[in-house]
């Protein structure tokens, strides 16, 4: 079982990581970008037999606490096989 | 239209912040967390009208060519409405 977490900067904060990538695919001739957001990508192998009710609990707190700053980002999460 | 790109070390690559965020778990008490992989995940929104299939193949030649280090990373590119 995996658990993957997608951390983006919250849409109201300066993103300047993703205005650099966004003024790189212009300048290399990609149309048609109209905006870049970069964030984090955690993906977390669970050993077998974890319950995904549990561990998808333990893991939200664990996105809140110390795995994103919440204040300026938000974090999705997914439980998958 | 959007497109998901998520960027992760090769598995064979050493993914020291995938290991710090590992024993920041382990000694916050999570339980039965296997192992962790720390990647990038850059949303880029597209210009309403772009064509799906041009995209991805721009996409996919610009992850290939400056968006990852196809040496070291994987990428994994997704058109989504």
């Amino acid at each position: 079982m995996k658990a993957k977490i997608v951390i983006t900067p919250k849409k109201a904060v300066l993103d300047p990581q993703g205005k650099i990538v966004q003024n790189a695919l212009e300048h290399m001739g990609y149309q048609g970008v109209a905006g870049v957001h970069v964030g984090k990508y955690i993906e977390i192998d669970l050993s077998p037999g974890t319950d995904a009710a549990a561990a998808r609990k333990a893991l939200d707190e664990a996105c809140h606490r110390f795995l994103s700053n919440p204040v300026i980002e938000d974090y999705r999460l997914e439980i998958a096989e």
